[in-house]
Parts: C-alpha cells; sequence; structure tokens
C-alpha cells in the first residue's frame, strides 16, 4: 500500500520510510515487518535506511512509534475539539468511531502500531518496549486532558483514560479477528454511560 | 523456558510441543516462533514437527490456540467456582488477579496467547486468524456462562464479557510494556462496580 497520499506534496524519503514503517507494523507486527519490505512500501532508493537510519530497524522503529503516539494524542485532542455533544462518552464513542471507518474504508488489516510493539517486543526489546511504553503514556496523557477538558475531575481523568485505552486495544484486537466492528459498537454501549456518569454533570441526567 | 512441570508425570513430546508454542507464542507472537524454538523448547525429537503436525506450522499453532481457548475458558469457570464474594466484579478481579501472579512470579514476559495469535494473523493468515476468533469466542462463552451463574441477566452477560475481555487484553499490553501491574489494578479498581452494578443485587447495596 502506497504511503503517498492523493494531492499532497510527496513526502521525503526518510518520512515515507517512518509512515510505512507505521503502516506496516499496524497491519503485521515489529517481527513480521522487514526492512526491506519497509524501503519497498516508501519507495525510498536502496540503502535509505542506513542512510537515514544509522541505527537500523531499533532506530527506524523507535522513531515510528514515538510518531505514532505523537499522531493519537493529537487525534484524541482534535476529536475532543470536534465533538456535537461533549461528554466522556461521545469521545470514547468518536475514538472508536474513528476505527470503524478505518475498518469500513480499508478492511479489517489494521491494529494500533503501539499496542502492535509492546506485543512483540515486550519481551525481546526492552529499547522497543519503552519507546511503545513512552508512545502510550503520550496517548493516554492527552486523553486524559481531554477528559478534564469535559469536566472530567482531575483525578478520575487518567484511570479512565487507561480503562478507555485499554478497553479499545482489546477490541481492536477482537474486532480484527472477528472481521467485525461489533467489539466496537459493545465497548461504547456498554462504557459511555459509566464515562459519563464521571462527568460534570454527574448524576444530573444531562450530559453537556 | 522448560514445559515439564516438577511432580508431574512427562508429557508425552505431541503434547510437548503444543504447551511449548502456547508458551513461546505468549512471549514473542507467532511471527516471532519459529518450530525449530519450539521443537527445542519441548525437547522433542528432531522430525517431530512432521511427523505430528504434517500441516506444519498452521497445524500446529491452530491446535495450540485452540487449547489455549480451553485453558482460558475453564480457568474462568474454576475462578468463578471458587470466588469468596460471589459477584461479577469479584470474578473481574480474580481473573486480572491472575495475571498479577504470573508477572509477580515470572516477570512480565507473557501476554495472552491468544491475542498475540490473532494481532499477528489478523491480516496476514485467515486460518490462523479464524482458530483465534475461535478461541476468543469460547473464552468468551464461558465467562458469559460464569457471569449467568453469579446472577448476570442473560442479555447483559454476552456483553459486559466483551467488555471484560477487551479491557483485560489491553490492560495486559499496557502491564507488559511498562512492566508494573498497574493498569490491571486501575482497570479492576474502574469496572468492578460497574460489573456488579449488573449483577442480581444491583441497586440494593449487596453483593452476594
Amino acid at each position: 500500500m502506497s504511503v503517498r497520499g492523493g494531492d499532497r506534496p510527496p513526502l521525503p524519503p526518510r518520512e515515507r520510510m517512518l509512515q510505512a514503517a507505521i503502516r506496516l507494523i499496524s497491519t503485521q507486527g515489529v517481527t513480521g515487518t522487514g526492512l526491506r519490505e519497509i524501503i519497498a512500501a516508501s519507495d525510498a532508493p536502496r540503502g535509505s535506511l542506513q542512510h537515514y537510519f544509522p541505527g537500523g530497524k531499533d532506530q527506524l522503529v523507535t522513531e515510528a512509534i514515538t510518531i505514532a503516539g505523537e499522531m493519537a494524542a493529537r487525534r484524541v485532542l482534535r476529536l475532543a475539539d470536534q465533538l456535537p455533544s461533549r461528554t466522556p462518552g461521545a469521545l470514547f464513542a468518536a475514538m472508536a468511531g474513528a476505527w470503524r471507518d478505518i475498518y469500513a474504508r480499508r478492511g479489517f488489516a489494521e491494529g494500533c502500531p503501539i499496542a502492535a510493539t509492546a506485543a512483540d517486543t515486550a519481551a525481546t526489546s526492552p529499547v522497543l518496549r519503552d519507546a511503545a511504553r513512552r508512545a502510550m503514556d503520550r496517548w493516554q496523557g492527552a486523553l486524559g486532558d481531554a477528559l478534564a477538558g469535559l469536566g472530567v475531575p482531575g483525578h478520575r481523568a487518567r484511570p479512565l483514560a487507561l480503562l478507555m485505552l485499554s478497553a479499545l486495544e482489546g477490541a481492536l484486537i477482537m474486532a480484527r479477528s472477528r472481521q467485525d466492528t461489533g467489539p466496537l459498537d459493545a465497548i461504547v454501549a456498554e462504557l459511555a454511560p459509566v464515562l459519563d456518569a464521571a462527568g460534570p454533570a454527574a448524576g444530573h441526567g444531562a450530559g453537556c
């Protein structure tokens, strides 16, 4: 799958390699993604890897996952800004909805690249495990900030962010194995009311 | 890591290979687990693979994940039988607690082998993706039965089982990447009251 978008100016080779790495890792994991495949998918010249990433696969994956964490963090903040109904449950629905859209458009090939990196490397590479942890922390931090912006009390924002990300990560695995977005719908149906109960209108029955 | 337990009679080679496959997949995924490694870890004679699994890695992994699903299902039912406090929240705490014990005893190397198979193969192998789906369904079905046995109404048991498994799978990924059981504690603290509110004593303040 090419990573060069339609009307956008083409990315320079280094950025193309990082975006290709993110896409390939989200589809087949870190272990399953070879460097040659990343180079081929990014239309980068031979020798690019050594040139741009002298630290090899560890450097390339670390940078790719750092970018993925930053993208996930910004996506959460953008979704929170655009909510029609400004509640924590609506934010969770929007986060799951973004994945529903991806699966509707492109099939069930992709999962979360950060989770894929964490699962593949937790036992085998402290460097990549640490990169995944930092990316996850960045994402959880942004989600905590977004929840606080929706009126969730400070001490509730962090644990609720962790619950949301845990449930989302697990549901993505289930959705991919079933080739069905049902698990995403189910966690939203179950958790949205719980999340809204932690919002500013908790107990008053009005969510905005 | 040897799969031959202390005082138990040694397993026959075929079963040793399957148990070694489960352990290795839970640690490093399907893609990261080579057949030679499985044979070495199970102390099986050379040539065992062709002899016992003429269908190759697909057959071995399919059988291993089927067993993992059956083990997960039985573990849930056993935990539900042994609960000191017979509530859905206590069952969730016991499920997370079983993983806490594993991490305390053996470090954070292992995750869920079913999730690892689903994540690694969802985009690349319909056969293994299907095996992971069936294993996950078996596990969710047993958990739904256990919840029903704890008084959760029939129509609530299946979606709550899915939420519990999603949150647990996601928290395992986070716990491994952080080398810390905090995410497991957090999802239990957040979800146990929600689950108990779906139990037979919902709204009455008594959980048994």
